[in-house]
């Protein structure tokens, strides 16, 4: 039965889609990341991704973002509650198929609110409730402001559920770093939702990306780091086995989602 | 392109299924209700009601409850903060068509937890996050008890994004009461995701209700009440205008989801 | 310099001490327990328990408490963020000196919100912000509902800054039980605050205990419990090493303090 | 009786002293603040502010602050929950005696967690625990990041209790402004506990300001500004009447505290 309502984007559905959780793109997202890539052993990674996409390389990066987001009219940032959210994501890199480029697959994401949730599973991000912490790095000379400088040190933390599940640090060495991650490569998720019309139903899973466009950074400083992914009875990075901190970074980035593309 | 897992219900997929956000049906919930009947001027509930469900009567009412939730070996009960959360559920009665009996449907809901929001999306029940306050009764005789008993004062309350949106007391009468709202009748809600591959993609409405088995009540206590719904620059129910509390009621109940049914 | 206005209770201090934090008491408790005692190497309790009270006898008990509490009005009944709490109190038993009771001592106790604190604080419990979680118990007979009969199992959980810091679990007997830890002697606490205008001061502690008036119980029900302190960078209760949970219980209780009492 | 332990500086008092919920000065803080300057009537100034500091001049100034905080050893940026807070700061000018400058009293002040509740008790902040949002600036040229120059449009709230209290937004003119409120000028506020030993008691109020030094800024962009103080059945910040916002600033700040100064 089709709805009366002028097209709402997601639910809540009401006349004058007001109330809808999501509205649509393009949604503009600036950000402060902490970016730690790392290594594992590869084999492990079978247990986080798919054999369709291509085998785990053993490489990966786990990315702390405290970002802003907003529509194009920007009123969000005049009720920050609606702007601002923190995030832990993490991306494995496939194997490239003969021709085609490195790329990362993200297995689990965190967030800590509804609309950047949904925005995400819209995205192929597979987006859960957690909590993130990072240090932020101010633009002044004080004990705890963690300039952008060498020396600074910076921490993260994400927690899911009341238990630690990620701890890294991050001491800059001040110099010039390149891009990580999903910084770096296509990055795809996997999204799909059982119907519960159908008994035995499961999820039907959809391989996305985001469509990005508009991107802007303001250069990425590089650091050595500590990465540690604790046991949990429910999230699984500890499957990864033993990680090796690598290169990581620190800085801030702007980009525009306008849609999804399929895989 | 097929995810090789074994099917996993819902996102994120992993090998072992482990970290989905949701696991299969049957859901069984058992939670402490109070539920506030209103009225409000029937022509209003356009601003909320899809019309092919047929014209709201201008008879409604609100839910508060805090739940406790778990699959068949109830593991979630041991790890509470996988079993608990607590919700505004706010149903606006529908006019029966000819031969069919009374309906609600629920424009808005809110709970405070990420499992419980998407459970409720599978089933059609359109969820935001939100915070909820409710008086729990305890089977004391002891001024901050509130008993199941005459003159008990419960107070409850909704905010959403940092903004009181919803506020309600009711005196209880110590009374037995008859069912309220979506104790009463079926209540349908409206679900269904825009495709962000498609520009211009808006979301395709399904109209769903729970799938609902081995009911049990406590018996409802009946009461006097009061009500407001707020403005707020999101949330739309002060679009019903002003709204007149009509009787109300708390107890406790159980119920077990199996599925959801098409309407 | 003495302040103008109408003595408030507490901070802020307003004309009308209607911003008062904490209003006077009495302050009436009503709340749902689950107690977990438990055994420990009893040398280890000096990390806890200051030697001036006696020695730790190595038995102590862990409270999971949801509370509701109120003034004599009972205002906050009627909005429930000003009444419920969740919180954590641990208590270590202290060996009598010849010729007095056994007493306990509360050495880490955390609730979830401000005004629990600063009440407590008052009386002499040195409380933190913790997030505590425990199972409910509803009279109903359904699989989320974990009546009050053998054979429920209740759990309950603290985290403390991100991380999980206690563990427990209770499978009921169905059989009335004892009552355990501060439901059963009174317990005593050590609170006192620097003063920063004096270079080098540190706390001077003063031992407290609540004075308690107009208790009532719902009688509690036994059962066979576990329990785990974990590590925590900051929070000591792994200095007690390994417990052994003993006798376990579930009920509800309401009590009255009227002020504290000087140990 | 004397607490066997090595001096604590605050409860929890354990014989190592790591669980105390502060540790000693100095303290280091370092922030992004969003400042807004106010006029209000002079006369409503009494409900807030005592008569024996003098009588409010009906200047204001509301401070919206996302800090970041440590000891010496910067060990709390490496676990940044234990580093980070939000704030909104309240300061009205109180009219100097002849020969001294001028002054701001801080009636009201919010923050998110109990380690800064506790530390600015001690430095005389009257603090309670409320949920601050604001704006963040970004070195970037994108429409999500608010970069401090001219046009850019920043939003900042404060809600207590689940209620919104403050509203404020910044339009920035991308021009170096002057210092606000505490910025510019001393603040004095007021605590003191009563003692629940003695019925009766209410808080002895001491007057206190922090002793700052090492004090750096990152030089202030000036903007326009809307304030909108909202009713709440708890705070009385509505009392000053209506506000009207003057002067607003942006910038980041760090200052060291070594203690407090009794006025």
């Amino acid at each position: 039965m089709p709805l009366s309502f002028t097209p709402a984007f997601t639910p809540p559905f009401t006349s004058s889609g007001r109330s809808a959780l999501v509205q649509a793109p393009p949604w503009h997202y600036a950000g402060w990341l902490v970016n730690v890539a790392f290594e594992f052993d590869a084999e492990r990674g079978a247990a986080l991704v798919p054999a369709e996409l291509g085998a785990a390389t053993g490489k990966g990066c786990v990315h702390f973002a405290d970002w802003q987001a907003c529509g194009d009219d920007g009123h969000e940032l005049l009720d920050p509650v609606y702007a601002q959210y923190r995030e832990t994501i993490v991306v494995l890199e496939i194997a490239p198929k003969p021709g085609e480029d490195a790329r990362f697959y993200c297995p689990l994401i965190y967030v800590d609110q509804d609309i950047s949730m949904l925005r995400g599973w819209l995205q192929g991000w597979p987006k859960k409730i957690g909590n993130t912490w990072l240090t932020r790095s101010m633009p002044l000379i004080h004990p705890a402001a963690a300039p952008l400088s060498a020396g600074s040190r910076l921490g993260a933390s994400l927690s899911v559920k009341e238990r630690r599940l990620v701890d890294a640090s991050v001491t800059l060495t001040g110099e010039k770093a390149e891009r990580l991650g999903f910084l770096a490569a296509p990055t795809i998720g996997a999204v799909g939702w059982p119907d519960l019309t159908q008994p035995g139903s499961t999820a039907t899973p959809c391989y996305l990306r985001a469509d990005i466009i508009d991107r802007v950074e303001s250069g990425w400083t590089g650091g050595s780091a500590t990465l540690q992914f604790h046991d949990h009875p429910v999230e699984e990075l500890a499957l990864l086995g033993e990680v090796r901190a690598g290169a990581a970074s620190a800085g801030w980035m702007g980009l525009t989602v306008r849609g999804a593309l399929a895989v």
